[in-house]
């Protein structure tokens, strides 16, 4: 089994070295630009990490890791937007169209979701594309209610916003790693789990949403409780699942 | 052979009834405002007459034909916004963002993208997606030449920001149809042909393009030589493809 470490050093090289459409000419710079800010590549991983633990090489689920992380990049570029979320930083840089301008910022995020269902259908199968697709679908629907505060519980929300772009890495990783539909439940179960507390230890660094909600000590518990429930499901899997055990327990303990 | 007017009775009640993803929520009207405006189809008309004239039943095609013209309406929506041309009027009437604001523009052009490629992926195999983002792709790479007004050749321009998704349709149809890879380059180029056509009689209606760089009389010969081309391709395809032809004349002959 890779180490996430190792896992790490396969990602960044291929993000890096990453081939875009010739046609995109010069745009490519500002979709670097919004690929290189030194995210954390939490989706990249959890797709390599479970493909391994599936039973593929690593590598086989690069691209499927790569189009999870342009379309987790994709959304960023986009919020950042005058029209939205109007934020000049992302990750202590310029954001994309602060850089660029926002007309480049508009079509860099276009271009990240198209290269990115483009890599996703470079699997023979649609399995994997489809899965990608149906994610992003469910993560603009979530941005949607985040910007019209339309009546909706924080749960519900964050299923959309942030849930749909960590159950996909793994269930992209699934089909890679050719696990029969009828046995991906339970790795299904525990990538929900996954994206549920990322976003309560986001609100909790961030002091918003569940903490809010709940205080520091409910927003805490309620991490462990996810947490917990997250290395259950895990537990169920018939795998050595002992690197997103550990992921899952790294994310718990993140302090940034 | 289905008229072309037979082809959009079925393209009409095929998008009005077309089932948006639910987690989209409110945001379909957005959506459903770009998609109601009154074009001309011309996009998915082609996609199911190539369709029927390489041997499907037009049926068949729906999806890939709504997926293409959703692409496009993706383009409208996000070219409008005050980032990219700021245009308040889209067909006469408000387009996306100025109805709905910026920020739910951003998101339904986005959706719009999304959608048509979970419509293209509902087909068996990824040939019909993976025509459909490369050409998108394009499209993008061409929208970009067009804004920054980086030096270029206006064929090369027209090519991919206008060309590609010209090409799309056809090429998803003979997809569709099982047309096998190896009998494909005729109607490739015909579909080649009739981007550029479609582009010249724009230029000349709308004075611009075309028109400023070779006066009224070259514009004009332009097309129809470029008709008569995308004539001639056509009559190298072993198929029935009277349909296909009036469309073409149609196209040099419009006059909106």
């Amino acid at each position: 089994m890779s180490t996430p470490e190792e896992l790490l050093e396969l990602i960044e090289p291929y993000l890096d070295d990453l081939a875009l459409t010739p046609e995109l000419g010069e745009l490519e710079r500002s979709m670097r630009h919004a690929l290189a800010g030194g995210g954390k590549r939490v989706r990249p991983m959890l797709c390599l990490a479970t493909a391994e633990a599936a039973g593929a090489e690593p590598e086989a689920a690069l691209p499927a890791a790569a189009a999870v992380e342009l379309v987790h990049n994709f959304s960023l570029v986009h919020d950042d937007l005058p029209g939205l979320d109007n934020d000049e930083i992302r990750r202590g840089r310029p954001s994309t169209w602060a850089q660029f301008g926002p007309g480049i910022g508009i079509l860099a995020g276009d271009a990240l979701l198209a290269e990115a269902l483009r890599l996703a259908l470079t699997y023979p199968t649609p399995n994997v594309a489809r899965e990608l697709v149906q994610a992003t679908l469910g993560m603009i629907g979530g941005q949607y209610l985040d910007i019209t505060g339309a009546d909706t519980d924080l749960a519900s929300l964050h299923h959309l916003k942030t849930g749909r772009l960590f159950a996909a890495p793994v269930a992209c990783a699934l089909w890679v790693a050719e696990v029969p539909e009828r046995e991906q439940a339970p790795w299904r179960a525990f990538a929900d789990e996954v994206g549920l507390l990322f976003q309560i230890v986001d609100d909790i660094l961030d002091e918003d949403g569940y903490l809010l909600e709940r205080g520091a000590d409910g927003a805490r518990a309620l991490a462990d409780e996810t947490a917990e429930r997250a290395q259950a499901r895990l537990a169920e899997v018939p795998a050595d699942t002992s690197v997103l055990s550990g992921i899952v327990a790294g994310l718990a303990a993140r302090t940034s």
